[in-house]
């Protein structure tokens, strides 16, 4: 094996392997991880290819990529079951065979007594069958071990397609081996939240701006419906001249743009809220129905969220809206309970109960029934309430039941941001 | 154009196209609702590739996929910024030019009229530049339409990437033509639920019955963590031999597998359980805190949970635990909101507050931080009470924050299956 790799082999091509990909069982969240992971050292993907638990796939894909890209990190297929079978095919195209790995066993023994399984079958037992030409690490979290080829200066890791396993493996085993490996530069980003414009207005309000970015910068819209989130992203220089580059583009932007960036260097809508609300001193309180709980959770993915987020209720039962949030019964009568009247009833009332500064509520129908021709599937109602005033917007979702539970999650984040900058 | 493709022309590459994708800033979910949109429809995926939004990298992936694929659908770039770069590259591709299409634009028009925006600028009118060489379909619910390339009997379909866009795409333009085009026979698709076997264990016990599969079907495991879920695929033959075929197999996995099987014929584990609480007649409460209402909104993702989920309490804030859920101030102090005590007193407090049969409480630190010593960041505390009783349990997750709530999600899940089969 050579020790290192000439600085421009940082380019990676991803491939995961399974039916439940290629079927759509599954969403494969292990390529986003890992690119996003190996963004972070400095490396770039150039490919993201998913393949079926099929030797001919895993074989040209395996092929394919080795023939463009000097890196290519596998995932999946390694289970103890006949289903799986990308070390087989890994052992034909490497012209390998299979041995027993003592060190493979006794990390799946250890695994096992830990767990208090019961006894190691042959399925099991074949897991420790590993490629003759790679290198063997094993991997702590998990049975299936990871296999390290190198072949021509270029190298191939196959680990297995377990997120927490792949994580671990990834950060503790894979990555430090690649950075012996690879002299590589680092990928910066910011990320800039901006408001207020569409799409193509915000473009070509900064087109020229844009069009005078150094070659080392390159802009990407990534609209989240109605807001747009900016990345800038520098490389192929050293960090100093990266971070100077972007910080005096930046300074450009934020002139540019004013008071319509709302938040900077988060990544999600959920964070960005976040720290608006703790700039403002602003705490929050829920009363959901029809998501039941989908805005909480939302919330909850943000760092540090307990610091705004009070809690809340999850109403689902009419009876709760009334003896939890106060919605006076001749409302729920006489409105419905998905409606303007009964959602500003939930806001105000949560808000009071949990003694929060603002309190917002959904009422809805999510689907796929429930619906009627006044009030169709994908109906919903959000309202926000604070000390002075309720505001609230119908929506009427032309989505399936996750569909229009996501669109009202971002429809409620998308009023508090336009309540915070009323 | 031909009119009709012979039947083996069912297999499709799919392409999707973002830097956002490479990167990691986003999950490809297009890919899987894709995927499984076409295997209802007959249709088989072959590989699913990503790629960035580089004029190279889009080339070469059109150029693969239609030299071993009939049919390549792809998505993504397509929007009115200069980092979209599709159609151009779909030109260079199919040798031809930008055209201005009337349609296209009227369409824009009249989204935008609808939606109250300002005017048109260059952006948004350069959406309305398609393909000379190829069939252009309206997208009704946004800007950038379908075009539809046909070449020496392949087919390359390019559609928006905004999933719901791409999706009233695919059902209401693109799989009406490719139905036309094609005659497909059918993949019927059977899933179970099995608990109490590991993975190598289940194998082992039902090997003889998967040896003895005719060749029309397909045994897949596919665990979540600590159940198993089963699919059994059928294809390559007609539909009535095809649901014949599965019965009778799926009788001897029954009669193999008696009660281990505790749902059938949904794909997420929070319907298989709804299946259980229903015919069980059991209602069900939750108390969360480090989840945020995660619980609540994946048990609200099973269409009809109304039926048997009444709602809960997000306490993310302490105060709300006493006031809202009876916990004793002295039980927090002395204990700590994050203990078995305090999640027994939740379960049980919100049983009683919303009248369910079931309380189902968590409490711990999600990170990432908040940990001590004693309790590092991953403890969650994970309780259950019914009339009678209150079982608990500790966990002690290793990941990060979204990790950590995924993690206590799935196994409150899991405790409420146990305590169903107790």
């Amino acid at each position: 094996m050579d020790s290192s790799i000439t600085p421009s082999y940082k380019n990676v091509e991803i491939i995961t392997i399974g039916d439940e990909i290629i079927n759509g069982q599954i969403v494969d969240s292990n390529s986003a991880w890992i690119a996003s992971f190996l963004n972070r050292s400095g490396f770039e993907v150039d490919k993201i290819t998913s393949v079926p638990d099929d030797a001919q796939s895993i074989f040209r894909a395996v092929d394919s990529a080795l023939g463009s890209s000097p890196i290519v990190l596998l995932t999946g297929g390694l289970g103890p079951t006949k289903d799986d079978i990308t070390k087989h095919c890994l052992c034909s195209y490497f012209k390998t065979k299979l041995v027993f790995n003592q060190a493979v066993y006794d990390n799946m023994t250890g695994l096992f007594n830990k767990r208090g399984l019961r006894r190691i079958n042959d399925f099991n037992r074949s897991q420790a069958e590993v490629p003759e030409a790679c290198t063997v690490i094993v991997n702590r979290k998990g049975t299936a071990p990871v296999t390290w080829f190198e072949r021509e200066g270029k190298i191939l890791v196959s680990m297995p397609g377990v997120p927490l396993e792949m994580m671990w493996c990834m950060e503790k085993e894979i990555m430090p081996r690649l950075l012996n490996k690879v002299q590589s530069h680092p990928i910066l980003q910011r990320y800039i939240w901006v408001k207020g414009y569409p799409e193509a207005v915000l473009a070509e309000f900064i087109s020229d701006w844009e069009d005078t970015l150094p070659p080392e910068l390159k802009l990407a819209y990534l609209p989240q419906r109605s807001v747009m989130l900016l990345r800038l992203t520098a490389k192929n220089n050293d960090e100093t001249t990266l971070i100077c580059l972007l910080e005096t583009q930046l300074a450009g932007l934020r002139s540019r743009l004013g008071s319509a960036i709302f938040a900077e260097g988060v990544k999600t809508l959920e964070e960005a809220l976040g720290q608006v609300l703790i700039k403002k001193g602003l705490k929050l309180a829920l009363a959901e129905s029809c998501t039941g709980g989908a805005v909480g959770a939302r919330l909850t993915r943000a760092p540090g969220s307990s610091a705004y987020f009070l809690g809340g209720i999850i109403s689902y039962a009419n009876e709760l809206k009334q003896q939890w949030l106060g919605v006076p019964e001749t409302l729920l009568q006489t409105k419905g309970a998905v409606s303007k009247e009964v959602a500003e009833a939930m806001a105000a009332g949560v808000r009071i109960k949990l003694k929060s500064d603002i309190g917002i509520a959904l009422s809805g129908i999510a689907g796929p029934t429930g619906g009627s021709a006044e009030k169709p599937v994908g109906t919903v109602f959000i309202a926000l309430a604070d000390n002075d005033r309720c505001l609230s917007r119908k929506f009427e979702f032309q989505s399936d039941r996750l569909g229009n539970i996501e669109q009202s999650v971002h429809q409620a984040l998308i009023l508090l941001l336009d309540y915070l900058y009323l």
